[in-house]
């Protein structure tokens, strides 16, 4: 099987800042679901079967040479992720307000803390059917295969 | 180099329930940091360098295949973990409370959601001088080395 170091659910390839290889770091909270030198970008690229979704790569993208990314995702009112499948796991953690996740034909409804693993080659989807902003952390493994979108 | 599968800084071998493997799971929150199915578990089963700790293993020991695995573990008043060194980077994110973690040659005030990148061979302690429990979620390869204690 090829190995892809990339990275997918939010597809743009490899991303390292080598100047920073492996330096310990610390990234202050500034509230809101905010941090210090921590970027907020688009959730993909691309695509229409996505809405209102915005993310930080919290762990990843500045040298750090784990085996996972962790990513702070956060889903304001009517949004949604991609439903999707991938070979990758996913680990789902809330932190700020309520969503839902559905994960194969189980619809859970998450929050503060409440945790999901969602298993390879699962169909997933998250959902902001509420007011206010659903954020969550997302780890999963660095190297990962592309998602196959489910029409 | 040797790989080797464990469960270090909390060295105890490999811990999986085969018959779970690969299943997606919800973790419902229970409130006051604990979680349904989550069990409450010694930081590490020997050893006289550390104090107050509980672990809890939220994604590593339930049959996933992740190349990491989660961690909440939890310092009351006056604990500290293992002052260590390893080539495993680690992941910091603090939940409870507030607590100090020492990264090298330097100290760093933990609160909720700050995060701290420990880089590989680096040595840190994780330490509660306060009142009340300090909680933190510590991400880590599922394969790691041997921490080595620090005198």
């Amino acid at each position: 099987m090829k190995k892809i170091t990339g990275s997918f659910c939010d597809w743009r390839g490899k991303v390292k800042e080598k100047s920073l290889l492996n330096q310990s770091r610390f990234y202050k909270y500034k509230g809101n679901f905010s941090w210090n030198n921590i970027k907020k970008e688009k959730y993909k690229q691309s695509g229409n079967e996505w809405k209102n979704i915005v993310r930080q790569t919290l762990i990843g993208n500045h040298g750090e040479t784990t085996k996972f990314h962790v990513r702070y995702f956060e889903i304001s009112a009517g949004g949604y992720s991609s439903f999707e499948k991938h070979r990758h796991e996913h680990v789902v953690i809330g932190l700020n307000g309520e969503g839902i996740c559905i994960v194969g034909k189980k619809k859970y409804h998450i929050k503060f803390l409440d945790i999901i693993y969602i298993k390879p080659n699962e169909p997933h989807q998250l959902r902001n059917p509420f007011e206010k902003p659903f954020g969550f952390l997302c780890i999963v493994n660095s190297r990962r295969d592309k998602p196959v979108i489910i029409p």
